[in-house]
């Protein structure tokens, strides 16, 4: 492929996130959209606007039949994420999904499979990581900044959308477990999952959760989705040896805080056990520091990154794979909350 | 015992809470303190200051053998509250505990069978349940005003003295549990508890951790305490079927916050299957008011409290069968933590 | 004209505002976006963007000559407002103008009689008076809910653009003029203004100002304006005898705050002077109420607006004649400002 | 004087200031409190307590006769400050003034020259000059790290009480012009003073006001009081050409903001005119930093303050110079109130 021609790209599903991926594609300069396709014609007449060259479409295949069409990019309900993607790649289209991927290990696992066996590209928008706000925390623990990785925790709560198909966690919780996923250090995973819940209002499923990750390094991570809450809130804390930061979404001012401040003990190794317990606790009190983050829309990067991962054919930070591994856990955890937070194992 | 002169109290216990009480009691026309009594003299000394007429001592038995004493207040490190509230019982004395009550469920219905063959009060310093905003919480939920109780979630986090003596679920979580036994509706309780924590800094026990309640009406209540948080949050939200409060103590202005936003689902029992899984969901976005409270030191009327169980030999708010509630729970909750969060009933 | 077609408008200018503009014609059933005019056919061309059909042009005159342009909306520079306004009318268009009507009392009393003597309308895009919290602000005074109008204090500063044709008045302070004009009490208008303001960066002109206005009931309006402040403010703040309203637009959640807090003085006009000046000081400290307020755009609010007014003939919330008396006080407050805060008289 | 035994002092007022002295004086080591003088013997006696040894007085000669009393400070009506001030120096005693020094520059400058010519410690209680913040504050001017000073914005704003004896520019803006005083640069000082004010609940002066402040370099300080705003808003920016500070005191986790953001201007001296106009703005978008704050009571520093001029007999941080200072602004503020803003000039 060259890269001298914009990549056109199909949008499938014109529902909630479509008229984003249909926005930020037509603002690119890599790609050229050529189609919007849903089931209902008139919402996506309406999504992509009277005054727009887009074609419209209610038909897959003829979406999928067109040569100009290189990519697609999926945002139709989660229960068909598998088969219009998998129909997209057998087209030899490289594939954008809306997360999560798909509902089960099983079917996202095949995807990739089809996507590597073909050379295509398969993509999870887990947008909250092309955020430079995701980005600098990432940089912060990989550079060793924070330290040791003690504890995150993390609540979304708002007085949510109450999701039809799915609970509060696959609606909520993929973000974080997204964020998770991108940030920490090589080698530290979840390897065991706890998950309580309620549906407090008769939904059908839990409308509000807690889940608990732990870490193979020993920390912990611990997550609050909740559809009902009438504050919202979008905090993520990570807590280190050295420093704590924490990324409040809700604050444009002060998005991201990285505080110098924490308790620290004195560990001699020759002491005795009487000593150890006697020894000196300090207390850090130091700055905090909010650094300045570019302003950027996150959709864009990752649309970019798309374009990046096709012309190069390397795997983009979100990569399949990515959203294999979100998945894994998010069946562990309905499995616990099936159990009431029975303990869970996860195989990364 | 006549209502003419003030009481006689002795404070036992010149640390962090003493000087609270101290203070307290000398600014109450209630009382005349008569005693502080500490194991380190000149830290009492201290305390009560160079300008004080108050007498200072070293010796339990010299105070308790004053018949001028009437009562005690117990501000000792909790393994010692058992023996020191005991010796004070037996001396006749009526007794008021800073919390936890003491560090078994045994012990503290020791007390409690003490004080109830002996006649006198024995009473646990919850002293949240004495603050404006508290009693406020309690009313709403009382009144029906919130309708039934569907959630409730705790934040209780900041950079906190780590305790050598007991986990951050000792020494934070007893504010909440006593809170939760105070403000919940008639019959409402915790049927079982799990917990999760750390000691990431190896200071011996957790330095933070999460607890998980189920309450007997089905309802859930989740508390997160944490030593390590460079952000002090003090959040206690009580979500109910008609409104949804939310307790900010960081936030003076706006300290309680009562939400008319929901989420409401028509629920018409003579619907079939697929109807209700389509029936109509719908969003209240009604208003928030923050009602005017009271400025009030808690303290202040936990101490009238105080005099006037004495006086009347009616139980006091927080007496000592609530201090022994409080402690079936972190009893259970330690041995669930002890289990990595495996679930353990409550028998209230 | 019929009320059964579209309007047919034309965007002048595609600049900052611009953009905006031509968004939210092209999501209004009652215009049909027909042409986007700049001076600079590339910009123009970025903004409708690679899939649009609205027509480009970089000629006034071309789009003028459409007969299926029945009105435009304006936004070029201030400075080129009244030539392009003219033109506009005087080729039988309804005019939109972006704020400030014009850079002159004059020039925009010359536009209000063109249009009036033709029977156009003329509507200046004081976005603000649109948005549901000026709407319901406007309400509580009209309503006497506020009581008495007493001060106004208006906050709004940021790191913003230094424009170079104007100074930070002109830039941000026609907001908070048109919105005291919309929102005060018939009668209530101010009679006065005082303005001083400094220019540290050497800009040319001031970076940051104050203006005090004295309202013909005897009340004070405050405004701060700065492109300097590393914070970002919007705080709108309403005194008045029974209640007083802070509309705070940095907080989304609680945009509007009503404060049943106040002072009161007993006024018994029978009372002598000695007595009166001891006569009783009361505070109020009643509950704060944070209304539900809708989620809806001010501009698309403003769009429909003036459809409505075209397809009427009345006048709309702010027409011309609104923007001149925003522009008497702009004026006056230059004058005020080049005489270091001396006082003057605003004809209004 | 020797140092090696406490100072002994006398706190004179026993109203809404003096029980904050007399609790930090007994808390001092370098003192002992000998007396609390107050008109109102009762109200003495409540506020020493019924477990005081210090002793009670209504007689302010008694207490200036006692040989044993070093010092005084003063906490009475303002009104009185000057006869009470003049009394106790005449008596030999050192004198600390609560604000303001007295009521009019004349009184204040007679108490200076009296405390001079006596070689006795004249020092005003300007609290928040003896804060952490304010310390810091100092420094970060006075190092340079925040270039040169262009603008300063004070805004002390709450439901306050409403005095009867003095307006809402002398009950509150003294805190701020004392701040200013203490943290400018050498020879930036105030030279003319422009205020307006309001009255609008008849309490018998300004129970809100405005202070426009021209600076020696060129620079604007304003301040805003009011007695009768809903919200309590405690913010004190300092614009400077390299950085800003906002002292927030509200917000005891930020309590002071330091942003490297502002904008920069190219500044070549050798472009013409038009080269001028059309150079370069740049926007610095750097990082906040929020520095840890040592936690001690500003009294507490202050109340050593004292004794550590009255031992060496150097001038107080806050001496009676910056008292007269202060006074010269504030006779300066009432003279342009009354005249409704008219700029006048202020001698320093």
């Amino acid at each position: 492929m060259t890269s001298n021609r914009p990549l056109g790209v199909a949008v499938i599903g014109a529902g909630y996130w479509g008229p984003n991926l249909v926005r930020n594609f037509q603002g690119s300069a890599s790609f050229q959209l050529r189609w919007l396709c849903d089931l209902d014609r008139s919402r996506a007449e309406r999504v992509v606007g009277r005054y727009s060259t887009v074609r419209v479409s209610v038909d897959l295949d003829e979406v999928l039949a067109d040569p100009e069409v290189d990519a697609v990019a999926i945002a139709t309900p989660a229960g068909t994420h598998m088969q219009v993607a998998l129909a997209a790649l057998r087209a030899g289209k490289h594939v954008l999904v809306e997360k999560p991927l798909a509902v089960t290990v099983a079917e996202a696992e095949e995807l990739v499979r089809e996507a590597e066996s073909r050379g295509l590209t398969l993509m999870c928008d887990h947008t909250f990581c092309y955020t430079p706000v995701v980005a600098q925390i990432r940089d912060l623990i990989h550079s060793g900044d924070l330290g040791d990785i003690m504890w995150v925790d993390s609540i979304r709560i708002n007085l949510g959308l109450v999701q039809r198909d799915i609970d509060v966690i696959w609606d909520l919780a993929p973000h974080d477990l997204a964020v998770l996923d991108f940030i920490m250090p090589e080698g530290v995973v979840p390897v065991s999952v706890s998950a309580v819940g309620r549906d407090p209002i008769d939904a059908g499923h839990s409308c509000l959760a807690y889940l608990t990750l732990n870490l193979s390094n020993g920390a912990i991570a611990h997550i609050n989705v909740n559809w009902l809450s009438p504050v919202k809130v979008r905090s993520f804390t990570v807590g280190g040896s050295k420093r704590t930061l924490v990324w409040d979404d809700m604050n444009p001012m002060y998005r991201l805080n990285i505080f110098d401040r924490g308790v620290d003990i004195t560990s001699d190794e020759d002491l005795g056990v009487e000593e150890k317990r006697n020894r000196l606790i300090s207390y850090r009190s130091g700055d905090m520091i909010a650094p300045a983050l570019q302003e950027r829309e996150a959709l864009q990067a990752m649309v970019e990154e798309y374009a990046h991962a096709i012309r190069t054919g390397t795997p983009p930070k979100t990569d399949g794979r990515s959203g294999v591994r979100v998945l894994r856990i998010l069946e562990a955890a309905s499995a616990s909350l099936a159990e009431n937070g029975a303990l869970k194992m996860v195989e990364l």
